[in-house]
Protein backbone atom coordinates (compact mmCIF):
# COMPACT_ATOMS: atom_id res chain seq x y z
CA UNK A 1 0.00 0.00 0.00
CA UNK A 2 1.83 3.23 -0.72
CA UNK A 3 1.75 5.69 1.96
CA UNK A 4 2.05 9.74 1.12
CA UNK A 5 4.37 10.99 4.40
CA UNK A 6 4.23 14.95 4.70
CA UNK A 7 5.70 16.67 7.87
CA UNK A 8 5.85 20.30 9.97
CA UNK A 9 9.14 20.65 11.76
CA UNK A 10 7.66 17.84 14.65
CA UNK A 11 4.95 16.12 13.56
CA UNK A 12 4.37 13.51 10.43
CA UNK A 13 1.24 12.74 9.11
CA UNK A 14 1.15 9.24 6.95
CA UNK A 15 -1.91 9.05 4.20
CA UNK A 16 -2.41 6.01 3.18
CA UNK A 17 -5.38 2.73 2.78
CA UNK A 18 -4.11 1.44 6.65
CA UNK A 19 -4.54 4.67 8.12
CA UNK A 20 -7.29 6.50 9.47
CA UNK A 21 -8.95 8.80 6.82
CA UNK A 22 -6.96 11.92 6.06
CA UNK A 23 -9.63 15.11 6.30
CA UNK A 24 -7.51 17.92 4.73
CA UNK A 25 -9.20 21.12 6.25
CA UNK A 26 -10.99 23.51 3.67
CA UNK A 27 -11.96 26.45 5.15
CA UNK A 28 -8.87 28.35 4.48
CA UNK A 29 -10.20 29.57 1.22
CA UNK A 30 -11.35 33.00 0.37
CA UNK A 31 -13.03 31.04 -2.66
CA UNK A 32 -16.96 31.70 -1.73
CA UNK A 33 -16.11 33.30 1.41
CA UNK A 34 -16.43 37.07 1.00
CA UNK A 35 -15.68 38.47 4.21
CA UNK A 36 -12.67 35.86 4.23
CA UNK A 37 -11.51 37.40 1.05
CA UNK A 38 -12.18 41.32 2.18
CA UNK A 39 -10.09 40.71 5.35
CA UNK A 40 -7.29 38.99 3.57
CA UNK A 41 -6.62 41.76 1.12
CA UNK A 42 -6.85 44.16 3.80
CA UNK A 43 -3.70 41.89 5.47
CA UNK A 44 -5.81 40.63 8.38
CA UNK A 45 -5.43 37.02 8.93
CA UNK A 46 -7.26 36.80 12.12
CA UNK A 47 -9.79 34.64 10.75
CA UNK A 48 -6.94 32.61 9.36
CA UNK A 49 -5.82 32.18 12.68
CA UNK A 50 -8.77 31.20 13.66
CA UNK A 51 -9.93 28.89 11.32
CA UNK A 52 -6.59 26.93 11.88
CA UNK A 53 -7.47 26.11 15.19
CA UNK A 54 -10.57 25.12 14.79
CA UNK A 55 -10.44 22.89 11.74
CA UNK A 56 -7.29 21.01 14.18
CA UNK A 57 -9.54 20.71 17.14
CA UNK A 58 -12.88 19.26 15.04
CA UNK A 59 -9.69 16.72 13.63
CA UNK A 60 -8.46 17.73 10.76
CA UNK A 61 -5.03 16.31 10.03
CA UNK A 62 -3.79 18.56 7.16
CA UNK A 63 -4.77 22.15 6.43
CA UNK A 64 -5.61 23.32 3.02
CA UNK A 65 -4.67 26.91 2.75
CA UNK A 66 -5.26 28.89 -0.33
CA UNK A 67 -4.75 32.89 -0.39
CA UNK A 68 -6.40 33.29 -4.34
CA UNK A 69 -7.61 36.87 -4.27
CA UNK A 70 -8.04 38.80 -7.34
CA UNK A 71 -5.24 41.90 -7.98
CA UNK A 72 -3.77 40.65 -4.37
CA UNK A 73 0.11 40.14 -4.31
CA UNK A 74 -0.94 36.71 -3.85
CA UNK A 75 2.39 34.63 -3.38
CA UNK A 76 3.17 37.30 -0.38
CA UNK A 77 -0.34 36.82 1.01
CA UNK A 78 -0.24 33.11 0.56
CA UNK A 79 3.49 32.76 1.79
CA UNK A 80 2.16 35.16 4.92
CA UNK A 81 -0.74 32.72 5.51
CA UNK A 82 1.21 29.63 5.78
CA UNK A 83 3.88 31.12 8.43
CA UNK A 84 0.77 32.33 10.16
CA UNK A 85 -0.56 28.98 10.06
CA UNK A 86 2.33 27.36 10.91
CA UNK A 87 2.67 29.34 14.19
CA UNK A 88 -0.80 28.49 15.54
CA UNK A 89 -0.76 24.84 14.57
CA UNK A 90 1.21 21.55 14.14
CA UNK A 91 -0.19 19.96 10.85
CA UNK A 92 1.35 19.69 7.67
CA UNK A 93 -0.50 22.36 5.27
CA UNK A 94 -1.31 22.07 1.36
CA UNK A 95 -0.14 24.70 -0.24
CA UNK A 96 -3.29 25.69 -2.67
CA UNK A 97 -2.58 28.19 -5.53
CA UNK A 98 -3.60 28.01 -9.23
CA UNK A 99 -0.27 30.39 -9.86
CA UNK A 100 3.35 28.37 -9.78
CA UNK A 101 4.75 31.68 -8.69
CA UNK A 102 2.71 31.71 -5.47
CA UNK A 103 3.24 27.57 -4.94
CA UNK A 104 6.66 28.31 -5.07
CA UNK A 105 6.72 31.07 -2.27
CA UNK A 106 5.03 28.75 -0.48
CA UNK A 107 7.63 26.15 -0.86
CA UNK A 108 10.17 28.60 -0.02
CA UNK A 109 8.60 29.62 3.67
CA UNK A 110 7.18 26.16 4.66
CA UNK A 111 8.70 24.46 7.48
CA UNK A 112 8.97 20.65 6.79
CA UNK A 113 7.25 18.40 3.94
CA UNK A 114 4.00 20.01 2.08
CA UNK A 115 1.79 18.69 0.02
CA UNK A 116 0.97 20.93 -3.14
CA UNK A 117 -2.51 21.74 -4.58
CA UNK A 118 -2.43 21.18 -7.60
CA UNK A 119 -1.11 19.95 -10.46
CA UNK A 120 -3.51 19.55 -13.71
CA UNK A 121 -2.45 17.01 -16.68
CA UNK A 122 -1.48 20.03 -19.27
CA UNK A 123 2.36 19.60 -20.71
CA UNK A 124 2.88 23.01 -19.73
CA UNK A 125 1.73 22.90 -16.28
CA UNK A 126 3.24 19.17 -15.31
CA UNK A 127 7.23 20.91 -16.60
CA UNK A 128 6.51 24.57 -14.39
CA UNK A 129 5.14 22.56 -11.11
CA UNK A 130 6.54 19.18 -11.31
CA UNK A 131 10.42 20.37 -10.82
CA UNK A 132 9.43 22.51 -7.74
CA UNK A 133 7.96 19.69 -6.08
CA UNK A 134 11.20 17.93 -6.74
CA UNK A 135 13.00 20.73 -5.67
CA UNK A 136 11.43 21.29 -2.38
CA UNK A 137 10.55 17.30 -1.58
CA UNK A 138 7.15 18.01 -1.60
CA UNK A 139 4.47 15.54 -2.42
CA UNK A 140 1.79 16.64 -4.91
CA UNK A 141 -1.88 16.50 -5.72
CA UNK A 142 -2.57 15.62 -9.67
CA UNK A 143 -5.59 16.59 -10.82
CA UNK A 144 -7.31 14.44 -13.54
CA UNK A 145 -8.07 17.40 -16.09
CA UNK A 146 -5.94 18.58 -18.63
CA UNK A 147 -6.52 21.28 -21.70
CA UNK A 148 -9.69 19.33 -23.30
CA UNK A 149 -11.11 20.28 -19.77
CA UNK A 150 -13.05 17.98 -17.56
CA UNK A 151 -13.78 14.75 -19.38
CA UNK A 152 -17.18 13.02 -18.43
CA UNK A 153 -15.50 9.59 -19.60
CA UNK A 154 -13.94 8.07 -16.50
CA UNK A 155 -11.53 6.08 -19.00
CA UNK A 156 -9.83 9.35 -20.30
CA UNK A 157 -9.79 11.46 -16.28
CA UNK A 158 -7.48 8.19 -16.23
CA UNK A 159 -5.54 8.09 -19.09
CA UNK A 160 -4.68 11.62 -17.62
CA UNK A 161 -4.23 10.70 -13.85
CA UNK A 162 -1.62 7.81 -15.41
CA UNK A 163 -0.01 10.85 -17.06
CA UNK A 164 0.62 12.75 -14.38
CA UNK A 165 2.17 9.92 -12.37
CA UNK A 166 4.82 8.81 -15.09
CA UNK A 167 5.74 12.46 -15.71
CA UNK A 168 6.33 12.72 -11.82
CA UNK A 169 8.36 10.11 -11.56
CA UNK A 170 10.35 11.01 -15.00
CA UNK A 171 10.96 14.16 -12.88
CA UNK A 172 12.41 12.01 -9.43
CA UNK A 173 9.05 12.09 -7.57
CA UNK A 174 8.48 8.95 -5.76
CA UNK A 175 4.78 7.64 -7.16
CA UNK A 176 4.50 7.77 -3.26
CA UNK A 177 4.12 11.49 -3.48
CA UNK A 178 1.39 11.60 -6.27
CA UNK A 179 -2.19 11.91 -5.10
CA UNK A 180 -4.19 11.68 -7.53
CA UNK A 181 -7.58 13.89 -7.26
CA UNK A 182 -10.30 12.22 -9.67
CA UNK A 183 -12.49 15.36 -9.26
CA UNK A 184 -16.02 14.93 -7.82
CA UNK A 185 -18.22 17.00 -10.57
CA UNK A 186 -21.64 18.32 -9.32
CA UNK A 187 -24.17 14.88 -9.10
CA UNK A 188 -26.89 17.46 -10.36
CA UNK A 189 -25.36 18.51 -13.36
CA UNK A 190 -23.86 14.91 -14.61
CA UNK A 191 -25.69 12.10 -12.98
CA UNK A 192 -22.94 9.86 -13.60
CA UNK A 193 -20.11 11.72 -11.65
CA UNK A 194 -21.15 9.55 -8.39
CA UNK A 195 -20.08 6.59 -10.42
CA UNK A 196 -17.33 7.93 -12.55
CA UNK A 197 -15.55 8.83 -9.55
CA UNK A 198 -15.66 5.72 -7.76
CA UNK A 199 -14.64 3.84 -10.58
CA UNK A 200 -11.35 6.13 -10.82
CA UNK A 201 -10.63 6.00 -7.35
CA UNK A 202 -10.58 2.22 -7.52
CA UNK A 203 -8.22 2.26 -10.51
CA UNK A 204 -5.92 4.80 -8.84
CA UNK A 205 -5.43 2.68 -6.21
CA UNK A 206 -4.97 -0.55 -8.38
CA UNK A 207 -3.86 0.26 -11.47
CA UNK A 208 -1.57 3.38 -10.64
CA UNK A 209 -0.69 2.57 -7.33
CA UNK A 210 -1.31 5.78 -5.76
CA UNK A 211 -3.02 7.60 -3.09
CA UNK A 212 -6.31 9.54 -3.97
CA UNK A 213 -8.09 12.93 -1.88
CA UNK A 214 -10.89 15.26 -3.38
CA UNK A 215 -12.92 18.00 -2.65
CA UNK A 216 -15.58 16.04 -1.37
CA UNK A 217 -18.07 18.98 -1.16
CA UNK A 218 -18.68 20.03 -5.17
CA UNK A 219 -20.87 16.65 -5.72
CA UNK A 220 -24.01 18.02 -3.69
CA UNK A 221 -23.97 21.22 -5.59
CA UNK A 222 -27.35 22.58 -6.36
CA UNK A 223 -28.86 19.83 -4.43
CA UNK A 224 -31.02 20.07 -1.21
CA UNK A 225 -29.59 18.88 2.17
CA UNK A 226 -25.81 18.86 0.87
CA UNK A 227 -24.25 17.39 3.99
CA UNK A 228 -26.00 14.09 3.89
CA UNK A 229 -25.26 13.53 0.16
CA UNK A 230 -21.43 14.71 1.12
CA UNK A 231 -21.37 12.21 4.06
CA UNK A 232 -22.61 9.21 1.74
CA UNK A 233 -20.66 10.33 -0.79
CA UNK A 234 -17.62 10.21 1.35
CA UNK A 235 -18.67 6.92 2.60
CA UNK A 236 -19.17 5.17 -0.73
CA UNK A 237 -15.54 6.74 -1.76
CA UNK A 238 -13.70 5.44 1.21
CA UNK A 239 -15.48 1.99 0.59
CA UNK A 240 -13.96 2.40 -2.79
CA UNK A 241 -10.58 3.52 -1.33
CA UNK A 242 -10.42 7.17 -1.27
CA UNK A 243 -7.30 8.05 1.52
CA UNK A 244 -7.90 11.88 2.04
CA UNK A 245 -11.14 14.24 1.08
CA UNK A 246 -10.72 18.49 1.75
CA UNK A 247 -13.49 19.40 3.31
CA UNK A 248 -14.83 20.56 6.49
CA UNK A 249 -14.17 18.45 9.59
CA UNK A 250 -16.77 21.13 11.71
CA UNK A 251 -19.79 20.14 9.76
CA UNK A 252 -20.80 17.16 11.88
CA UNK A 253 -22.44 14.74 9.07
CA UNK A 254 -19.08 15.04 7.46
CA UNK A 255 -16.95 14.47 10.66
CA UNK A 256 -19.50 11.64 11.76
CA UNK A 257 -19.37 10.13 8.43
CA UNK A 258 -15.63 9.74 8.07
CA UNK A 259 -15.21 8.62 11.84
CA UNK A 260 -17.79 5.62 11.04
CA UNK A 261 -15.84 4.76 7.98
CA UNK A 262 -12.63 4.57 10.48
CA UNK A 263 -14.67 2.03 12.92
CA UNK A 264 -16.15 0.28 9.69
CA UNK A 265 -12.78 -0.52 8.06
CA UNK A 266 -11.31 -1.45 11.27
CA UNK A 267 -8.97 1.69 11.38
CA UNK A 268 -9.85 2.84 14.72
CA UNK A 269 -8.65 0.31 16.84
CA UNK A 270 -11.40 -0.96 19.80
CA UNK A 271 -13.43 2.04 18.02
CA UNK A 272 -11.85 4.50 20.80
CA UNK A 273 -12.10 7.38 18.74
CA UNK A 274 -15.83 6.31 18.02
CA UNK A 275 -16.32 5.99 21.19
CA UNK A 276 -14.38 8.91 22.68
CA UNK A 277 -16.28 11.54 20.64
CA UNK A 278 -19.90 10.38 21.53
CA UNK A 279 -18.62 10.84 25.88
CA UNK A 280 -17.27 14.18 24.46
CA UNK A 281 -20.45 14.91 22.96
CA UNK A 282 -22.66 14.29 25.64
CA UNK A 283 -20.12 16.26 27.67
CA UNK A 284 -20.48 18.96 25.78
CA UNK A 285 -24.80 18.72 25.74
CA UNK A 286 -24.29 18.03 29.23
CA UNK A 287 -22.41 21.36 29.99
CA UNK A 288 -24.72 23.17 27.35
CA UNK A 289 -27.72 22.28 29.78
CA UNK A 290 -26.01 23.32 32.55
CA UNK A 291 -24.83 26.78 31.80
CA UNK A 292 -28.40 27.65 30.13
CA UNK A 293 -29.81 26.51 33.69
CA UNK A 294 -27.54 28.82 35.64
CA UNK A 295 -28.35 31.46 32.68
CA UNK A 296 -32.43 31.17 34.24
CA UNK A 297 -30.87 30.88 37.85
CA UNK B 1 -26.51 -8.09 -13.39
CA UNK B 2 -28.90 -10.65 -12.25
CA UNK B 3 -32.54 -9.36 -11.21
CA UNK B 4 -34.85 -11.12 -8.28
CA UNK B 5 -38.44 -10.51 -9.45
CA UNK B 6 -40.62 -10.45 -6.81
CA UNK B 7 -44.60 -10.11 -6.89
CA UNK B 8 -47.97 -10.01 -5.10
CA UNK B 9 -51.16 -10.20 -7.27
CA UNK B 10 -50.82 -6.68 -9.06
CA UNK B 11 -47.45 -5.58 -8.12
CA UNK B 12 -44.06 -6.70 -9.17
CA UNK B 13 -40.45 -5.65 -7.27
CA UNK B 14 -37.10 -6.24 -9.14
CA UNK B 15 -33.89 -5.96 -6.87
CA UNK B 16 -30.70 -5.38 -8.87
CA UNK B 17 -27.83 -3.18 -9.17
CA UNK B 18 -29.59 -0.95 -11.98
CA UNK B 19 -32.39 -0.35 -9.61
CA UNK B 20 -32.57 1.89 -6.87
CA UNK B 21 -31.39 0.53 -3.65
CA UNK B 22 -34.42 -2.17 -2.27
CA UNK B 23 -35.50 -1.58 1.08
CA UNK B 24 -37.04 -4.17 3.21
CA UNK B 25 -39.17 -3.42 5.96
CA UNK B 26 -38.07 -5.24 9.51
CA UNK B 27 -40.32 -4.10 11.86
CA UNK B 28 -42.65 -7.02 11.62
CA UNK B 29 -40.63 -9.25 13.65
CA UNK B 30 -41.08 -9.94 17.66
CA UNK B 31 -36.80 -10.41 18.55
CA UNK B 32 -36.36 -7.62 20.85
CA UNK B 33 -39.84 -6.26 20.67
CA UNK B 34 -41.70 -7.37 23.84
CA UNK B 35 -45.12 -5.51 23.21
CA UNK B 36 -44.81 -7.17 20.07
CA UNK B 37 -44.40 -10.26 21.43
CA UNK B 38 -46.94 -10.17 23.65
CA UNK B 39 -49.91 -9.15 21.21
CA UNK B 40 -49.09 -11.73 18.87
CA UNK B 41 -48.61 -14.27 21.24
CA UNK B 42 -52.62 -12.57 22.27
CA UNK B 43 -53.51 -13.46 18.98
CA UNK B 44 -53.60 -9.07 18.38
CA UNK B 45 -52.46 -8.21 15.00
CA UNK B 46 -53.17 -4.69 15.44
CA UNK B 47 -49.32 -3.99 15.48
CA UNK B 48 -48.54 -5.56 12.97
CA UNK B 49 -50.94 -3.75 10.69
CA UNK B 50 -49.84 -0.62 11.67
CA UNK B 51 -45.87 -1.58 11.22
CA UNK B 52 -47.28 -2.80 7.14
CA UNK B 53 -48.42 0.86 6.48
CA UNK B 54 -45.46 2.68 8.11
CA UNK B 55 -43.24 1.00 6.58
CA UNK B 56 -44.42 1.26 3.39
CA UNK B 57 -45.56 4.65 3.44
CA UNK B 58 -41.92 5.21 4.81
CA UNK B 59 -40.56 3.80 1.52
CA UNK B 60 -40.10 -0.03 2.03
CA UNK B 61 -40.38 -1.93 -0.88
CA UNK B 62 -40.69 -5.46 0.65
CA UNK B 63 -41.58 -6.13 3.96
CA UNK B 64 -40.17 -8.64 6.00
CA UNK B 65 -42.83 -10.82 8.13
CA UNK B 66 -41.39 -12.69 11.20
CA UNK B 67 -43.92 -14.63 14.09
CA UNK B 68 -41.27 -16.50 16.05
CA UNK B 69 -42.42 -16.54 19.59
CA UNK B 70 -41.58 -19.54 22.00
CA UNK B 71 -44.49 -21.95 22.61
CA UNK B 72 -46.73 -20.23 19.89
CA UNK B 73 -48.01 -22.49 17.24
CA UNK B 74 -45.86 -20.60 14.51
CA UNK B 75 -46.81 -21.93 11.11
CA UNK B 76 -50.37 -20.37 12.14
CA UNK B 77 -49.75 -17.03 13.45
CA UNK B 78 -46.71 -16.28 10.81
CA UNK B 79 -49.62 -17.35 7.73
CA UNK B 80 -52.41 -15.56 9.78
CA UNK B 81 -49.63 -12.36 9.26
CA UNK B 82 -49.07 -12.92 5.93
CA UNK B 83 -52.84 -12.68 5.34
CA UNK B 84 -53.30 -9.28 7.07
CA UNK B 85 -50.13 -7.94 5.57
CA UNK B 86 -51.55 -8.60 2.48
CA UNK B 87 -54.74 -7.53 2.60
CA UNK B 88 -53.74 -3.71 4.01
CA UNK B 89 -50.30 -3.25 1.60
CA UNK B 90 -49.39 -3.62 -1.70
CA UNK B 91 -45.34 -5.30 -1.49
CA UNK B 92 -44.22 -8.63 -1.76
CA UNK B 93 -43.09 -9.97 1.41
CA UNK B 94 -39.67 -12.18 2.59
CA UNK B 95 -41.55 -15.01 4.56
CA UNK B 96 -38.85 -14.83 7.66
CA UNK B 97 -38.44 -17.69 9.95
CA UNK B 98 -36.14 -20.71 11.28
CA UNK B 99 -38.68 -23.38 11.11
CA UNK B 100 -39.13 -25.04 8.01
CA UNK B 101 -42.96 -26.34 8.66
CA UNK B 102 -43.47 -22.14 8.94
CA UNK B 103 -42.14 -21.08 5.74
CA UNK B 104 -44.34 -23.76 4.14
CA UNK B 105 -47.37 -22.48 5.56
CA UNK B 106 -46.64 -18.53 4.67
CA UNK B 107 -45.66 -19.84 1.19
CA UNK B 108 -49.16 -21.61 1.06
CA UNK B 109 -51.10 -18.71 1.83
CA UNK B 110 -49.23 -16.27 0.39
CA UNK B 111 -49.96 -14.67 -3.08
CA UNK B 112 -47.62 -14.08 -5.78
CA UNK B 113 -43.81 -14.74 -5.91
CA UNK B 114 -42.53 -14.50 -1.94
CA UNK B 115 -38.98 -13.91 -0.80
CA UNK B 116 -38.00 -16.79 1.69
CA UNK B 117 -35.50 -15.67 4.55
CA UNK B 118 -33.54 -18.16 4.87
CA UNK B 119 -31.97 -20.94 3.91
CA UNK B 120 -28.24 -21.60 5.89
CA UNK B 121 -25.12 -23.71 4.18
CA UNK B 122 -26.08 -27.01 6.37
CA UNK B 123 -27.11 -30.62 4.16
CA UNK B 124 -29.84 -30.99 6.13
CA UNK B 125 -31.46 -27.09 5.62
CA UNK B 126 -30.70 -27.16 2.32
CA UNK B 127 -32.47 -30.36 1.39
CA UNK B 128 -35.80 -28.89 3.52
CA UNK B 129 -35.77 -25.37 2.06
CA UNK B 130 -34.70 -25.51 -1.59
CA UNK B 131 -37.61 -27.81 -2.92
CA UNK B 132 -39.94 -25.56 -1.04
CA UNK B 133 -38.64 -22.97 -2.68
CA UNK B 134 -38.98 -24.67 -6.06
CA UNK B 135 -42.33 -26.05 -5.17
CA UNK B 136 -43.74 -22.43 -5.01
CA UNK B 137 -41.45 -20.92 -7.17
CA UNK B 138 -39.98 -18.48 -4.88
CA UNK B 139 -36.76 -16.83 -4.49
CA UNK B 140 -34.56 -17.50 -1.11
CA UNK B 141 -31.97 -15.52 0.62
CA UNK B 142 -29.06 -18.07 1.68
CA UNK B 143 -27.10 -17.19 4.44
CA UNK B 144 -23.39 -17.54 4.43
CA UNK B 145 -22.53 -19.79 7.80
CA UNK B 146 -23.61 -23.22 8.33
CA UNK B 147 -22.94 -26.20 11.35
CA UNK B 148 -19.59 -24.80 11.99
CA UNK B 149 -21.53 -21.43 12.90
CA UNK B 150 -19.70 -18.25 11.72
CA UNK B 151 -16.34 -18.02 10.32
CA UNK B 152 -14.09 -14.93 10.55
CA UNK B 153 -12.71 -15.78 7.27
CA UNK B 154 -14.58 -14.09 4.23
CA UNK B 155 -12.91 -17.09 2.26
CA UNK B 156 -14.82 -19.54 4.02
CA UNK B 157 -18.02 -17.49 4.05
CA UNK B 158 -17.33 -16.95 0.42
CA UNK B 159 -17.70 -21.34 -0.56
CA UNK B 160 -20.33 -21.27 1.81
CA UNK B 161 -22.07 -18.95 0.13
CA UNK B 162 -21.14 -20.89 -3.41
CA UNK B 163 -22.33 -24.05 -2.32
CA UNK B 164 -25.61 -22.35 -1.61
CA UNK B 165 -25.80 -21.18 -5.04
CA UNK B 166 -24.59 -24.09 -6.72
CA UNK B 167 -26.96 -26.98 -4.45
CA UNK B 168 -29.96 -24.15 -5.54
CA UNK B 169 -29.08 -24.68 -9.44
CA UNK B 170 -29.27 -28.08 -8.88
CA UNK B 171 -32.88 -27.73 -7.40
CA UNK B 172 -33.77 -25.89 -10.53
CA UNK B 173 -34.07 -22.86 -8.71
CA UNK B 174 -32.31 -19.67 -10.95
CA UNK B 175 -29.04 -18.02 -9.88
CA UNK B 176 -31.39 -15.12 -10.17
CA UNK B 177 -33.67 -16.03 -7.62
CA UNK B 178 -30.92 -16.66 -4.86
CA UNK B 179 -29.65 -13.90 -2.85
CA UNK B 180 -26.91 -13.98 -0.49
CA UNK B 181 -26.68 -12.79 3.16
CA UNK B 182 -23.12 -12.04 3.35
CA UNK B 183 -23.63 -11.49 7.51
CA UNK B 184 -23.16 -8.57 9.19
CA UNK B 185 -21.75 -9.55 12.39
CA UNK B 186 -21.25 -6.16 15.51
CA UNK B 187 -17.81 -4.69 14.64
CA UNK B 188 -17.73 -4.28 18.28
CA UNK B 189 -16.81 -7.95 18.57
CA UNK B 190 -15.17 -8.65 15.34
CA UNK B 191 -12.84 -5.54 14.53
CA UNK B 192 -13.00 -6.87 10.52
CA UNK B 193 -16.84 -7.35 10.23
CA UNK B 194 -16.91 -4.20 7.98
CA UNK B 195 -13.96 -5.26 5.32
CA UNK B 196 -14.92 -9.09 5.56
CA UNK B 197 -18.20 -7.68 4.60
CA UNK B 198 -17.35 -5.69 1.53
CA UNK B 199 -15.22 -8.31 0.41
CA UNK B 200 -18.06 -10.54 0.62
CA UNK B 201 -20.05 -8.70 -1.22
CA UNK B 202 -18.44 -7.97 -4.13
CA UNK B 203 -16.91 -11.73 -5.12
CA UNK B 204 -20.82 -12.65 -4.52
CA UNK B 205 -21.12 -10.02 -6.94
CA UNK B 206 -18.58 -10.32 -8.97
CA UNK B 207 -17.72 -14.20 -9.42
CA UNK B 208 -21.37 -15.75 -8.29
CA UNK B 209 -23.12 -13.32 -10.12
CA UNK B 210 -25.77 -12.95 -7.43
CA UNK B 211 -27.97 -10.59 -5.60
CA UNK B 212 -26.95 -9.77 -1.83
CA UNK B 213 -28.81 -9.04 1.15
CA UNK B 214 -27.72 -8.28 4.76
CA UNK B 215 -29.53 -7.17 8.12
CA UNK B 216 -27.60 -3.95 8.60
CA UNK B 217 -28.12 -3.01 12.16
CA UNK B 218 -26.16 -5.67 13.45
CA UNK B 219 -22.69 -4.23 12.71
CA UNK B 220 -23.29 -1.70 15.24
CA UNK B 221 -24.41 -3.58 17.65
CA UNK B 222 -23.15 -2.51 21.23
CA UNK B 223 -21.48 0.90 20.18
CA UNK B 224 -22.97 4.40 20.19
CA UNK B 225 -24.37 6.76 17.78
CA UNK B 226 -25.60 3.38 15.97
CA UNK B 227 -27.79 5.12 13.64
CA UNK B 228 -24.46 7.11 12.09
CA UNK B 229 -22.94 3.75 12.19
CA UNK B 230 -25.75 1.79 10.45
CA UNK B 231 -25.98 4.93 7.56
CA UNK B 232 -22.28 4.58 6.54
CA UNK B 233 -22.67 1.29 6.75
CA UNK B 234 -25.14 0.78 4.18
CA UNK B 235 -23.49 3.73 1.88
CA UNK B 236 -20.27 1.67 1.93
CA UNK B 237 -21.51 -1.53 1.24
CA UNK B 238 -23.94 -0.43 -1.74
CA UNK B 239 -20.78 0.99 -3.04
CA UNK B 240 -19.49 -2.56 -2.99
CA UNK B 241 -22.73 -3.46 -4.73
CA UNK B 242 -24.83 -4.78 -1.67
CA UNK B 243 -28.33 -5.07 -3.75
CA UNK B 244 -30.76 -4.88 -0.74
CA UNK B 245 -31.21 -4.56 3.11
CA UNK B 246 -33.74 -5.74 6.05
CA UNK B 247 -33.63 -2.17 7.95
CA UNK B 248 -35.83 0.62 9.63
CA UNK B 249 -37.30 3.17 6.60
CA UNK B 250 -38.99 4.76 9.74
CA UNK B 251 -35.32 5.93 10.84
CA UNK B 252 -34.31 9.04 9.23
CA UNK B 253 -30.53 8.25 8.95
CA UNK B 254 -30.86 5.06 7.31
CA UNK B 255 -33.55 6.31 4.86
CA UNK B 256 -31.85 9.14 3.88
CA UNK B 257 -28.08 7.31 3.36
CA UNK B 258 -30.07 4.80 1.03
CA UNK B 259 -31.54 7.73 -1.27
CA UNK B 260 -28.51 9.97 -0.98
CA UNK B 261 -26.35 6.61 -2.52
CA UNK B 262 -29.58 6.39 -5.26
CA UNK B 263 -28.97 9.51 -6.43
CA UNK B 264 -24.72 8.63 -6.04
CA UNK B 265 -25.26 6.10 -7.92
CA UNK B 266 -27.78 7.63 -11.01
CA UNK B 267 -30.58 5.55 -10.23
CA UNK B 268 -32.80 8.45 -9.14
CA UNK B 269 -33.71 9.95 -12.24
CA UNK B 270 -33.06 13.55 -12.59
CA UNK B 271 -32.74 13.55 -8.36
CA UNK B 272 -36.25 13.82 -8.56
CA UNK B 273 -37.17 11.26 -5.46
CA UNK B 274 -34.27 13.09 -3.40
CA UNK B 275 -35.78 17.22 -4.24
CA UNK B 276 -39.63 15.35 -3.62
CA UNK B 277 -38.52 13.77 -0.07
CA UNK B 278 -36.66 17.09 1.20
CA UNK B 279 -39.53 19.27 -0.06
CA UNK B 280 -41.87 16.90 2.05
CA UNK B 281 -39.90 16.96 5.02
CA UNK B 282 -39.74 21.08 4.97
CA UNK B 283 -43.32 21.29 4.05
CA UNK B 284 -43.84 18.54 7.21
CA UNK B 285 -42.14 21.07 9.27
CA UNK B 286 -43.83 23.72 8.22
CA UNK B 287 -47.40 22.10 9.17
CA UNK B 288 -46.13 20.90 12.36
CA UNK B 289 -44.98 24.73 13.09
CA UNK B 290 -48.40 25.82 11.67
CA UNK B 291 -50.45 23.09 14.22
CA UNK B 292 -48.40 24.65 16.99
CA UNK B 293 -49.07 28.33 16.39
CA UNK B 294 -52.37 27.08 16.40
CA UNK B 295 -52.65 25.24 19.79
CA UNK B 296 -50.66 28.68 20.98
CA UNK B 297 -53.50 30.22 19.43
Amino acid sequence: MPETTLFTKTKTVSIGLDRPFTIIGERINPTGRKMLAAELAAGNLDRVRRDAIAQVEAGAHLLDVNAGIPLVDEPALLAECIKLVQSVVDVPICIDSSIPEALERGLEVYQGKALVNSVTGEDERLERILPLIKKYGAAVIGISNDETGISEDPDERFIIAKKIVERAIDHGISREDVIIDPLAMPIGAMASAGKSLLALVRRCHEELGVNTSCGASNISFGLPDRPALNAAFLAMAIAAGLTAAITNPIEPDIKSAIMATDVLLARDENCLAWIRAHRKAKADAGETQASARERRA
